[in-house]
């Protein structure tokens, strides 16, 4: 018989504001009062079980007295959480509580439950409208743009989920000062892998105001807060599907992401990062892309920071090598690296590539030193 | 602080070509060796355990020999099969077979597969592309147009999902003689309630062909097979993320679903409809939105169908009036319904709006006579 065509070309628009500030609360019942998200007044508030009492449950009650419907959905703290298990119980629990196709999600808290709740909004009655109150450094770096949500499974971390646009970020600076101290230093990790591969300036800024930064002071915070979303944002803006230039965000994640996995989320993100942007520095100056000098100032940097640059002893090494062939940059059986190049850029090895080919027994032998 | 504006308006494609016709499998496996998906090689077939012999693994064999990467990912055959459960089993013998990010998958089923198999790709490594080979006239009506993808809970129907679009669909009429008689005549009902809302025409062909329709007659499949897309596709253009007149679908589902779910199952999707489009038209008749007559013609059709008209005994009445709230379409705790205006049509209240709040007793009553 006969072919019939489906013609689905649209425009769509999924601009958003980040509001960078300090105590957004009030800012954001306002804007929910005065109509961001159209007529919806049924809200389900996503957090984890540290950021509860401090900020979901404020919000909650300025929501309700403002005459939203509003009902907390808490979760044990911790990376350990994001899983499609926790994705489930949330939509049972809202499910019994009446949500429906008309509600929308506000996730509060870190990077955890920004990914978990927009990916539960992206799937809830074929997806819900949700907004991001994002209360730690690393949301800030690496919630606030680019969409990603996701969850962890048994046998690889974010490689179940959704593009996923807010509607509305908020930055709360405020809110870092309540983050335990390596959760914020954790936090700084995706800041200055941000650096490394898009501003010497930012790279220099950082070494210049470490301790500011460490100590919560304003202009440093917010100067990082800034420089985190216009990066990533001129990355992703460009290449929203992450096919090409976006897997320069991933750089140092490669051996990071094995890392966190194999340490069964002893080590917070973040120092696994540490980690991994070591291992990738060491192979972009052995492959020639760096100076040992330059590659010495980040391991220097990461040090400084008070973030893991040396693999620790209970680590197998062999099973982190085996676990690097779960990465999502893995063509052909074959593990990518994306490379530093000096400080503040990557290396582009062809037209819009960006991750290379690296041999096992390179990548073995760093490893294996560190 | 400052806000951060970003920007992401662009234009998407989601175009993609519908091929009816009898024996599809070759041409399928001719288009992806003409590079259908680019340059993926690896494939996962989704599929059933109904199907699996006599459809997936053919295409898998012929696959195979053109070169690609294949591997097989069966469930159980069933409605129950189409859970968060069996989305996670599927995701994690991939992550286990190596898939990453670099596969498409393959749908190769009726309307379960296709629900299942389009959402786990929705989410598999943040979206991979899919296929659908759709072997029922269920999913011949249901899953060729719309994009929409989803799996049950223990509390809703369908209300777990996405919108995604296939890449390509195949319809293979041949497929649907090799149904269980229960499985056609279920699908049939889809057909029957595309007639009822858009097209009276079509409604008097199946009037005048049902023998040819079931006795799989080429000229009687092809017509419906065709028109279903049509007017699927003439909905769904119109209004691709169902805010309005996409509703018009769901026409006759309101009690449809719930007794489904009420059934636990022991009702097909079409049979449960066929109970659900008598309510709707009783309903429609009682407000005057069609004659008696004319829901008696609907009535007549779905009987001479093999339809079920009638709820079965073993259905608890306040269970399932229970149940309607969880329909999607409820607002403010209100029940609403998509209703009929005679054959080929449906009311338009307001503008835009095809579904009408009504008031439970009214539900109850026609219910309670059936």
């Amino acid at each position: 018989m006969g072919v019939f065509n489906v013609e689905l070309k649209k425009v769509v628009d999924d601009s958003y504001e980040i509001e960078i500030g300090y105590e957004l609360m009030n800012k954001l019942v306002e804007d929910l009062g005065r109509g961001l998200l159209g007529g919806v007044r049924k809200l389900a508030i996503i957090t984890d079980s540290n950021v509860q009492e401090l900020y979901a449950k404020p919000i909650g009650e300025k929501l309700l007295q403002a005459g939203f419907k509003v009902d907390l959905f808490v979760f044990p703290a911790g990376e350990k959480s994001k899983t499609r298990e926790t994705k489930a119980r949330i939509e049972d629990a809202m499910l019994e509580k009446g949500y429906r196709r008309d509600c929308a999600i506000i996730a509060v808290g870190g990077g955890v439950v920004t990914d978990l709740a927009g990916f539960v909004a992206g799937t809830y009655g074929r997806g819900v409208p949700f907004i991001n109150y994002a209360t730690t450094l690393l949301a800030a770096a690496d919630a606030s743009v680019g969409g990603k949500t996701a969850v962890d499974t048994p046998l690889a971390t974010n490689l179940i989920g959704l593009f996923n646009q807010p509607k509305k970020v908020y930055l709360d600076i405020a809110a870092w000062s309540t983050l335990p101290k390596r959760e914020m230093i954790s936090g700084l990790s995706e800041t200055i892998k941000h650096a490394c591969l898009a501003s010497e300036d930012m790279f220099e800024f950082i070494e210049e105001n470490l301790e500011d930064i460490l100590d919560f002071k304003r202009f440093a915070c917010e100067y990082i807060a800034e420089n985190n979303c216009k990066i990533k944002y001129n990355v992703v803006m460009k290449d929203e599907r992450e096919s090409g230039l976006r897997e320069i965000l991933n750089l140092g994640h490669t051996v990071g992401r094995a890392i966190e996995t194999v340490s069964d989320y002893r080590l917070l993100h973040g120092e696994a990062l540490g980690i991994g942007m070591t291992a990738q520095v060491l192979l972009s100056a052995s492959l020639g892309y760096m100076s040992e000098e330059e590659a010495e100032r980040v391991i220097a940097l990461y040090d400084r920071a008070g973030l893991p640059t040396k693999i620790p002893e209970y680590i197998d090494r062999e099973a982190l090598v085996k676990k690097l062939y779960t990465d999502k940059k893995v063509r052909d059986g074959k593990l990518r690296f994306v490379l530093q190049k000096g400080i503040g850029d990557v290396v582009e090895f062809a037209p819009g590539v960006y991750a290379k080919p690296i041999e096992e027994e390179l990548v073995r032998e760093i490893l294996m030193e560190m």
